[in-house]
């Protein structure tokens, strides 16, 4: 029987303030067993690009990266954000390694052609390593991923979190019993983000196409639970979207096939 | 009988500029076997504390950090020098993996006690952990350390790339036999800068007390030799200060017991 992970998707919001992220790294360390921890960052890619005086210019919630905001996301996600994690996990007992998809070679991407937009170095993931996090997890060690990939010629790739964590799980899936959970400020997916009693508890396949048709999951939300189901259909045990405050998987809404 | 492995220091000048980079990392995946490179970032650190309205302030070659530069550094030392490092070495072949001594808690700090001068949240190195380190390196990874270290407490110190490197270089010669090569943009330590015949080929205890005595050796090349023999003194077994061109080991300034 395969040992279990817990991979563990929180978006920038979360970690880019003081309090909410001491309060996610207390229950980020009090997860039992091997894990994985992979962060956004981009309120403070924007921020500090505002101080450098560099547009944000953002289509579809994605960030389009040219050479000079390539710099400000490699600074801010591989090394201030990742950093600040690593620190302070390592302060509560947990042995935190930061990586980018660079980094052991994890998660390699090619740039994204050129279509209707042209979102300059963004990576779309070709493949991550499995094989290579499984013997760094086996000796205890606790990757904290950026999202970050590279492409193999030497060039950094600004890549979406939550495609990142979806590719690690399906990885990570041949090795170890995985469960994947993204967690935001919401307490799941909602039918009303206004009303907190309308969570869905879970969503199927069948489902998920309702909730297109009828416009109730829309947004952010489509390539969230699309990489979801990528998941699930590639070996992930388990895939629950829930707030940062219940990482536990017990609430929030549960992906099934 | 020991395994051999390299440690490189190599310092701001050469990896913040694109060819001497590319050249120096050509150079480096040449060595053959286990091998380690400690990199500084310095004047990247100053242009991007300048561009932020951070003034830098040094004390005798050294930086005080207080929290707005700490976070600089993070970015440019573990971000934008390091993460740039690591993937244009995956794009040679080279299996690197970027790391500041919290990454698997490999080298642990604590903060300068303040005397003279405060130097704000700056690291003076406990230990670093050698039998870390060389689980990651028997799988074939290439570390690239970044010169920041962490006090377990949950704080990230900026930190000097000489010294980490002597403390990884003794941390590592219980596990290999072990050669330290401090590299820069001189031929090593020379008795008259401006004369490049002048290089001083080799360097003991005895000659090196001579050399201080008659004011040969001051500067910045002071902590430099203080490091080898510290590296030397502790297991080490060659250190040697060369040109960023000839890190195969063979020129230079040796330093010896």
């Amino acid at each position: 029987m395969k040992e279990k992970i817990t991979i563990i998707k929180v978006g920038g919001k979360i970690v880019e303030e003081q309090d909410s992220l001491a309060a996610l790294l207390d229950r980020f360390s009090a997860i039992e067993g091997n894990k994985v921890l992979i962060h956004g960052g981009g309120r403070s890619a924007t921020r500090m690009a505002e101080r450098l005086g560099i547009e944000s210019r953002m289509v579809g919630g994605r960030r389009i990266t040219d050479s000079d905001t390539l710099q400000v996301v490699t600074m801010v996600y591989g090394g201030l954000v990742n950093k600040t994690i690593v620190a302070q996990l390592q302060a509560r007992g947990v042995n935190a390694l930061g990586l980018t998809g660079a980094d052991c070679n994890i998660i390699k991407a090619h740039k994204r052609p050129v279509g209707e937009v042209d979102y300059g170095f963004v990576g779309d993931v070709d493949k991550a390593d499995g094989l290579m996090l499984s013997r760094l997890i086996e000796q205890g060690i606790v990757p904290i991923v950026a999202p970050l990939t590279h492409d193999g010629n030497g060039n950094l790739l600004n890549t979406n979190a939550d495609t990142m964590a979806a590719e690690t799980a399906k990885a990570l899936s041949a090795h170890y019993d995985t469960r994947l959970i993204y967690c935001f400020e919401f307490p799941g997916v909602m039918r009303n983000p206004d009303d907190a009693d309308s969570l869905i508890p879970t969503i199927t396949r069948e489902s998920y196409r309702t909730l297109l048709a009828d416009g109730i999951v829309s947004g952010g939300m489509v390539p969230k639970i699309d990489n979801a189901f990528n998941a699930i259909d590639n070996g992930v045990g388990e895939v629950i979207i829930t707030r940062a405050d219940a990482i536990d998987g017990i609430q929030g809404t549960h992906i099934i096939p």
